[in-house]
């Protein structure tokens, strides 16, 4: 059967997030040790490190969190010092990775191309907006929105049916073995692993987390379609 | 009795407070349309500026409510394109008014330093960092740090608290005559207003919101003191 639409996962598949998580964590540690923090850089960005692991990275409190944390007085200059360095980095270095955006609009002369991405949609749709790709979209389904996530089938069902195609026809490109191609193989969707970012390393769990094929770059998916 | 301390509001006394919020505003709705939110410019800001005024500027969810008063369906795709162009054109933007930063380092080398401002701690904390200015200042009151907000007089007094000086030592300069001008007046202090911004046009509202001096651009504060 011919493929008909591809749809992509964002974080780490369409831009090099875990390289602008870790500058803007930096810079926001920077900032707040400028506006008065004790501390050195290490030892604050780990603590920063482990708030986001136990609160998640959409939690609107990390820099208050990170002050209790540190037995410190709740500071306003230095919350302050770390949101506005945290999102000047965002603004500054929100990039697609080289070579997306012509990829992209190739792609979309001869195929209907989708989001299926977890995560809050305004935030998820900032992301797209603020790389300059949200106009490419034919559909873009976020896990907020739909109360499904990846690797529950139910989404990639949903942004299927959205764009009135069928498992045959639709690739599935995503970083991550246990949610992008484990989602897309019970989907019955043909899956591309993108060997990039913090999972790079990682090996399928067993046989429904193996990829129909495996890339290192997302123009090497010209080679597969 | 000789000045000690110069103590400053900071929207529409340090940057151009009034013209950022339009700009970011202006941004924010075009934005939206470019993201399908249907109807004109003209029609939309309007309807932006009277959610800003029943919510408040500081309301989290502006542009949720816009789809919600225009009868439209929740879209975050369109919420997404506001807050981005809301936030770069801040971040492009947000500068002091011309003169301001020789100004206060000039100042700094004979007096101390204050800010005294109605707003969110953290809100207002982030335009001071956005600025540049942060380390200028010897000491910042906000209103939604004190529980007193300008005009009560209880956040005049514990801003000259705070730097040790008293009422007849302190300067206090703002754009407001509601708020900066009669606060300073009640705190004691002489007072400063500066002419510029949305409220240029006022007149005093009796005598307790009369200024001491009035000046049409910082620099002129050289003149006074």
């Amino acid at each position: 059967m011919a493929i008909k639409a591809i749809f992509f996962d964002i974080d780490d598949t369409l831009y090099d997030s875990t390289k602008l998580s870790t500058f803007a964590r930096k810079n926001s540690v920077d900032a707040m040790i400028d506006a008065g923090l004790p501390g050195s850089s290490e030892e604050i960005y780990r603590a920063l490190e482990e708030i986001i692991d136990r609160f998640g990275a959409n939690y609107g409190r990390h820099y208050d969190e990170l002050l209790n944390m540190l037995g410190l007085t709740w500071n306003p200059k230095i919350v302050a010092a770390g949101v506005v360095a945290y999102e000047r980095t965002k603004v500054g270095y929100l990039k697609p990775y080289p070579g997306v955006v012509p990829l992209l609009l190739k792609l979309k002369q001869r195929y209907r191309l989708g989001i299926i991405s977890n995560g809050l949609p305004v935030k998820q749709w900032e992301k797209l907006i603020g790389l300059g790709i949200h106009h490419l979209f034919d559909t873009v389904a976020t896990s907020g929105e739909h109360g499904f996530k990846k690797p529950e089938k139910e989404i990639f069902d949903f942004a299927m049916e959205n764009l009135g195609v069928r498992p045959g026809e639709s690739i599935m490109v995503g970083d991550r073995l246990d949610t992008d191609i484990l989602g897309g193989n019970r989907a019955g969707m043909t899956t591309v692993r993108l060997r990039r970012g913090k999972y790079a390393d990682r090996e399928p769990a067993g046989e429904e987390q193996r990829p129909d094929h495996e890339i290192s770059a997302l123009s090497e998916i010209l080679e597969i379609i």
